[in-house]
C-alpha cells in the first residue's frame, strides 16, 4: 500500500531501472516488495521483455498472481510461458475465484490440473459455476461468495449469523455492501444493504425493509449491459440469477469499473486496428504480422483511389494542376466523414441512434456540412483562382469539395449504422470503409468534373 | 426501476415515440413516469430538439433535476434555457450536493439565488465546502455526508451512533460502505467497512479493527488520479482530507465510474476534434461552427501538402504516373503512424511511456515497420512495375514507401510524446499533426526521388 499517493508509477519505474542497471536485485526486490500489484503490473509493461523477465523472477508468488491478472493479455502470456509450473499454481492458487477463471484457460494443461487439485471442495465448485459462463457475460463477471439470508430472518439474527459466519471463515466476502435475501428456494427476493443492516431496529424482518428495486442480473447478460446498469443504477453490487432465478452470486462494483475501461480501451485501439490487448513491448515479428493485415486492407484502398486517378491520366497531363489540388478534395472529405462517424458511432454504442432517427441524424448532419462546405467552397475556389489565375479551376475545385464534404457527412452516418446492422464493430472498420469512400469519391469527382468542364 | 432489465433504451424512444406522434401526451408522461432517470436521459438525447422539449414539459420537476445531471451539457444548457426559473428551482433543489455543484455555474443567475435560500444552514455549508474546489478535482467529486466515527469508539457505540442518526435524520448517506475515523480534531485516522462493523465482536474498539491501509485522497488531486486510485485498489469509497488533513468528504465509486467513462469519451471524441459534450442534435451553426475549426486546420495542412506537389508539376507532367502513386505513399504513412500514435497515446496516458523509456518504443516501433515495410515495398515494387512497365519507377515507388512507413513510425512515438511535455493533449492534437508529416514527406520524399533518379 506503500504507493498509494506516488505521483505516478513512473517514480516505481524509475527506481527498478536503475536498481536494475546497477544489478542491485535486493534494492529492486524490496521496492517491488513496498509496491501495489496493480502498480508493479503497470510497470512492467513500460519495460521491455528482457526487464521484465528480471523482475518477475524477483516477485513473491502470491505478488505473481495478483500482477498477472492486471496485465495485458499478452503479457500475460509471455510471463507464464517464462514461468516454472509449481510457481504458477502458487501464485494463482490464492486469485479470486472470477480472476482465477479469466486466467485459466491460458495457463498450461499441468498447471491447470495441479491448480484444480489443490482446491477444496467448496472451490472447487464455486470455480465450475463460474466457468460455466463466458468471460464477457454475467455469469463470467461474478463472485460466488455471495451471503445469503432468509426473507423471514430478524435483522438481529443476520447479524449474529454474520459474526458467526466471520467467526468460523475468519473473513466475509471482499466488497460486501450488501446481503442478498432468498427465499426458501434460493430465488432471489431483494437485498438488504448493510447500511441499512446497521441502522435499522434490530427486530425488524429481513424482507419488510429489504430493497426490492434492484432487479437480478441474468447470467447471461453481456457484460457492456451490466456496466450500462452498474452506471444507471449507481451500484456497488448486484445478485446474478440462472435461468431458473435461483441465486447463484454476485457482482461487484470493481469488477465492473475494469468492464468499463476494457470496453473504452477497445473501441478507442480499435479506431486503429489494433487490439486492446496490444503490448507496448510485443516481439517484433508477430506485431508486423498483425499490424499488416490493416496496412494492407488500406494499401488496397489506396489502390483503388490510384486507379480511379488513372483513369485521368489524360486530363492531369493536361491540367498539372488537377494532381496538386485533388488530394486537398479526398482529405476534406475524409475529415468531414470522420466528424460525423465519431459521432453516429458513439450514438450506436449508447444506443441512441438506431433505425427510428438514423434519418434526422443524416439530415443534421449535412446541415451541419453544408454550412461548412459553403464556407469552404469559397475559401478553396479563392486559392484555387489565386494560384492557378483560372476561374474555372477554382470554380470545380470548389463544386468537388462540396460534393466530397457531403459525401462525407452521408458516408459517416451510414457506413456506422450498416455496419452495426451487419454485425460488424463500427469502431473497427469503420474508419478503413469511411476512407476508401471519401478517396474514391474525392477524387472521381473532381477529376471528372474537371475533365468534363476545363478540358 | 421498471425497465432496468429492457434490452435497451431504444424501447422507451420506440414507445415515446409513437405516442407522441399521436400526441398523446398522456401516455408518453405514464411511460415516462414508469422510467428510470438515466434511462430517460439517455433516449432524451436521442430525440431532436422539438421533441426534447415537449418530453421535458411532461417530467415531474424532482425527474426533471435527476435527468438532468445525465446530459451531455450542451443538452442541460438547451433545456435550462427552456424552462422556467420555479420549475428549475424544484428540479434542482433534490439533488445531491456534488451534482448539484456541478450543475450549479449552467443555471441563471436568478435560480441560483433562489437555490441557495432554499437550503438549510447545513446543506449550504456542505455546498459551499464542495463549491471550493473545481469540479475535475477530488474535493469537487466528493460528498460532503461522510460520517465520522471517533477512534476511541466500542464498535457497540458505533452501532447505536448509526440507529440513532437513522432515527433522527430518516436515512443514511447513499453507498455507505464504511463509516470515517477520525481523532478528535477531526484528523482523518482511517475506514471501519460496514462489513467488519456487522461482523466483528462488538466490544471491539474501532481504532483496533478499522483499516488503516487505505490513505486519504488530497481534496486538489485530479479527478483522474482518482479514478486510478479507485481502480488500483478496487475502492468503494475513499475519504477526501483537505490541505491539513481535517476529514472534509468521501468519494464514491459512482461518481468515478462516472469519470472513467468521461475520460474514455474525451479521448474518442479528441481524437476526431470533437468534444464530448457534443450534442447530436445540437443546433446547425453552432455545431458548423465548432467543426470548422477542424476542417481549417486540417484545410491549412492540406495546402501545405498541395504546395508541395505543385513544387513537382514539371516532374508530374513528365511522367503523370507520379500522380497516380503519389497518394499511396502518403496514405499508408498515415495509416502505419496512427497505428503507433494510438499505441504511443495510450502508452503516455496509463504513463508508461516517459523519457526513460521513449527510445526502447522507438526502436520496437521502427523494428516493426521494417519488417512490414520490406512486405510492402516489394508489393507495391511489383504493382507498379506491373502497372506501368516501369522497373525504376518501381523502385523508386518502392523506396519512398519504405522511407514514409519509417517516417509514420517515427512521427507516430516522437510526435505524441513531445506534444504531451508542451502540455497539449495528444488524443486530441497528435493525429492532425502526424497526418501533416506523413503527407508532406510523403509526396516529398516520392516526388523528390523520381525527380532524381527518373527525369
Amino acid at each position: 500500500m506503500a504507493d498509494q499517493n506516488n505521483e505516478n508509477d513512473s517514480q516505481l519505474f524509475a527506481e527498478l531501472e536503475e536498481a536494475l542497471n546497477v544489478e542491485d536485485l535486493n534494492r529492486a526486490a524490496a521496492q517491488l516488495q513496498a509496491s501495489h500489484p496493480p502498480a508493479i503490473a503497470n510497470t512492467l509493461e513500460a519495460f521491455p521483455w528482457e526487464r521484465r523477465l528480471q523482475i518477475w523472477q524477483l516477485l513473491a508468488p502470491q505478488t505473481k498472481g495478483a500482477v498477472l491478472i492486471e496485465l495485458y493479455e499478452e503479457v500475460q502470456d509471455g510471463l507464464i510461458a517464462e514461468s516454472v509450473p509449481d510457481d504458477l499454481v502458487k501464485a494463482v492458487s490464492g486469485l479470486d475465484i472470477d480472476d482465477l477463471a479469466d486466467l485459466y484457460k491460458r495457463l498450461p494443461k499441468e498447471v491447470r490440473t495441479a491448480v484444480l487439485q489443490t482446491m477444496d471442495e467448496q472451490r472447487r465448485q464455486r470455480f465450475e459455476a463460474v466457468s460455466r459462463y463466458p468471460n464477457n457475460t454475467a455469469g463470467g463477471l461474478m463472485d460466488v461468495d455471495a451471503i445469503a439470508v432468509r426473507g423471514d430472518a430478524t435483522l438481529d439474527a443476520v447479524l449474529r449469523y454474520l459474526r458467526r459466519t466471520r467467526r468460523q471463515q475468519g473473513e466475509l466476502p471482499e466488497h460486501m455492501d450488501a446481503v442478498i435475501v432468498v427465499d426458501r428456494a434460493s430465488q432471489y427476493m431483494g437485498i438488504l444493504s448493510l447500511s441499512d443492516l446497521v441502522s435499522l431496529a434490530e427486530n425488524r424482518i429481513v424482507s419488510e425493509v429489504m430493497n426490492t428495486e434492484i432487479k437480478p442480473i441474468p447470467a447471461m447478460t453481456s457484460a457492456k449491459k451490466v456496466a450500462r446498469l452498474f452506471e444507471d443504477y449507481d451500484l456497488l453490487s448486484a445478485p446474478v440469477v440462472d435461468e431458473d432465478g435461483k441465486l447463484i452470486g454476485r457482482i461487484t462494483v470493481d469488477d465492473v469499473v475494469d468492464v468499463i475501461r476494457e470496453e473504452a480501451d477497445h473501441t478507442l485501439m480499435s479506431t486503429a486496428g489494433l487490439e486492446e490487448e496490444s503490448d507496448m513491448f510485443a516481439p517484433i515479428i508477430p506485431s508486423a504480422k498483425r499490424r499488416a493485415i490493416w496496412l494492407g486492407v488500406n494499401l488496397v484502398n489506396a489502390f483503388i483511389a490510384a486507379w480511379v486517378i488513372g483513369q485521368f491520366e489524360n486530363s492531369i497531363e493536361q491540367l498539372v494542376a488537377l494532381a496538386v489540388l485533388m488530394p486537398i478534395v479526398a482529405s476534406m472529405g475524409g475529415i468531414a466523414g470522420t466528424q460525423t462517424l465519431t459521432l453516429v458511432t458513439r450514438g450506436i454504442a449508447l444506443d441512441q441512434v438506431g433505425p427510428s432517427n438514423i434519418g434526422r441524424v443524416l439530415r443534421k448532419e449535412l446541415g451541419v456540412i453544408s454550412v461548412n462546405a459553403l464556407l469552404f467552397a469559397l475559401t478553396v475556389a479563392a486559392m484555387g483562382i489565386i494560384w492557378y489565375q483560372n476561374i474555372n479551376l477554382g470554380l470545380v475545385f470548389a463544386s468537388a469539395l462540396t460534393i466530397n464534404l457531403l459525401n462525407g457527412a452521408m458516408a459517416g452516418t451510414i457506413i456506422p449504422f450498416a455496419l452495426h446492422k451487419l454485425g460488424i464493430d463500427p469502431a473497427l472498420a469503420g474508419g478503413v470503409v469511411l476512407m476508401a469512400t471519401t478517396d474514391v469519391l474525392g477524387f472521381f469527382t473532381f477529376l471528372g468534373l474537371a475533365t468534363f468542364f476545363l478540358l
